[in-house]
């Protein structure tokens, strides 16, 4: 018997968006968006209004909402009610009519609806970041509350997710990340000071958003990704290891105290971590088929912390938690837009963020709005950081 | 709460009843040695005795229990009682006290008791070959009545175990073995006739018996693994796929219906899979660490079936099932052999095989009886087979 899941896509303009109502279109008979939340795209929102007709859509801002309000009763749409905002946001995500709320809001901005939709019971498929690297403590306390599990739509994570279920989580002594090592893997250090946006922005292996690019170009993504593995399965930092896979064939690993190991292989289409969370506990026929007699080479070496300082503050910044790693993440997000308007190197990008970190005192924010707090205060030394740089002469870029 | 697990040990002599009894020692508050069947080797039957103070202790034949029996008079050791051959093998498998058996007889000589253990609703941990290529259909459909899983203990199955834990067996798509291509990988098929006894034996990464050894050079092992994952995971041949995997890191892997695949990985010690499957659904510490960061570099390719035909007989018989598989299981231990003895050629073990395997009328034996007769006739042929071949000058191998 299928039973038909309700949805609330936060995010629906996004990536992560496009591939859900993708999926939803290949199953229409399993997954039914009923509520959205866009950002500012306005084109896009309205498109989507009248193909899926949800229920309910949020946008950014009022503006949006009129904008969308007005094209909308142009072409004479009159099913969807519109909201706006943090609070818009929220209504989408905590909607009664919503079984699974895919989190897929970029930045802080999805912080509070994807609380709330934990909070109001909902399963979770999880693509915003944010929500383990900021508020990680938070939410997984509230998640586990309820009994129900935040399921990782993140490559990675997911495939951590899978290898999981061969063991029990007090069997498991590490979780191996992958990391496909960016494009600089191979660059020497001494060459580091001399990277450009445009070399930065050339990721081998997935096409993605720019600030996970330069991210992933820094680690500072792999930094990410521990610390969510970290608040994810309840492991200290310890036990999330990072070993880097330039093909990105195996998505990652999990070690038992026996000594096996399992790994997870498919291809790069996030459709389908996205699939196997809305699925979960069952799998179903994807047509994303991996050809494993194409496998050929797969390589692997132990990260450079050396070369990529941005893995080892994601380190400190998951063991010390709470206000270090919202600074971490702050401070890299209004680094890494500096560094593309090319105010500030490349190098740069691990230095003010050590900066913030250390700057920012050890706190361990109990309430969304606490986290917001702090992640303004960061944000903000971040700035002054910058301002106080571009006064200096900025390395030359090309 | 530790609960101990009380054993039989079919093939307490051979490589994996000695790995067995190191988990013994290594664990024994968990895992008690309690019956034991050895083979012809009296002198380690003796000191096992001395060492593990089995309750029965079974040998091959009469005049081996009596030589024991005299060995043990003398040492003054009365706690064991000796039994022989197939009937005593039965006695050791069945009894009372015993929980859990590990089948580690090379050969039919297991069958017998292995079925009479699953039969008396004994867990068994399986690593005896012919139990599943010869009389896999009949084990197999008692252990599906008592509800008791055989657990593979063979690297690859017991891999292929571990991945399906991902998942549902109706999600399963395919289960890939990984072969590391034995010694003769990169040998060109034009030199296949010149093929020494001595580079056959030279196998690249497993130590392990001669037949064993040279069923991997001629990649029949893998075939018959691909007939032992059907019959143990109730999938047709075609599902059962080889994969070419030179350094035999990942043991298999299983792909899902959703374009997942999970893979197992560990160091190469049988250990690990006896573990797993005496402790199953547990996985404890095992102390046998893989050491992730030095994977380095791992390769894949598709297997040869031109140039390995025991693979290509292998699926035919795992499609036929039967007789055609007992045949091919007994004219390759015979042709082997022969190979062994310099009487046939490398190449003539296929011919003999698929010779053997065509002269075999299709058949479904339905007890263990039936399933030695046709295995009996079939190494009858199989001789008559060499003999014809002996006449004609045997190829020159140096």
């Amino acid at each position: 018997m299928l039973t038909v899941k309700h949805l609330a896509i936060l995010g629906s303009t996004g990536s992560i968006g496009h591939s859900t109502l993708d999926i939803c279109a290949q199953y229409p008979d399993r997954f039914v968006p009923v509520t959205m939340a866009a950002g500012s795209n306005i084109d896009v929102a309205f498109e989507q209004c009248k193909k899926w007709k949800p229920k309910v859509i949020s946008v950014a801002t009022e503006e949006g909402a009129a904008k969308l309000y007005e094209k909308l009763a142009k072409a004479h749409h009159r099913e969807t009610e519109i909201v706006h905002g943090a609070a818009g946001a929220v209504r989408v995500a905590t909607h009664p009519d919503v079984d699974f709320v895919v989190s897929a809001i970029v930045g802080v901005a999805g912080l509070e609806a994807t609380y709330e939709a934990v909070k109001a019971g909902k399963s979770i498929g999880l693509a915003n970041k944010e929500c383990l690297v900021a508020a990680g403590e938070l939410i997984t306390a509230e998640a586990r509350k309820y009994g129900k599990p935040l399921l990782p739509i993140d490559s990675e994570h997911n495939a951590v997710h899978q290898c999981l279920r061969g063991g029990r989580m007090d069997e498991v002594t590490s979780v191996w990340l992958t990391a496909s090592g960016g494009p600089f893997l191979h660059t020497p250090k001494s060459e580091f000071d001399a990277i450009t946006v445009e070399q930065a922005l050339n990721h081998p292996t997935w096409k993605m958003g720019r600030r996970i690019t330069i991210d992933s170009a820094t680690l500072m993504n792999k930094g990410f990704e521990v610390i969510e593995a970290c608040r994810l399965f309840n492991l200290p930092a310890a036990q999330i290891k990072v070993i880097v896979h330039p093909q990105s064939t195996i998505h990652s690993m999990v070690e038992f105290n026996d000594g096996s190991i399992l790994a997870q292989l498919s291809v790069t289409d996030m459709r389908l971590p996205i699939l196997y969370a809305l699925t979960y506990p069952d799998r179903i026929e994807s047509g994303l088929k991996f050809n494993v007699l194409d496998l050929k080479r797969l390589d692997f070496h132990p990260p450079d912390l050396d070369k990529f300082p941005c893995l080892r503050l994601a380190y400190e910044a998951a063991e010390s938690g709470g206000s270090k790693s919202i600074a971490l993440n702050a401070a890299d997000e209004v680094a890494v837009a500096a560094f593309l308007e090319k105010q500030i190197s490349f190098k740069d990008i691990a230095r003010l963020v050590e900066d913030v970190m250390n700057e920012t005192s050890q706190s361990h924010p109990a309430t969304i709005r606490a986290v917001l707090a702090c992640d303004h205060d960061a944000r903000e030394m971040s700035r002054k950081w910058i301002a106080k740089q571009t006064m200096k002469p900025v390395p030359s870029v090309k």
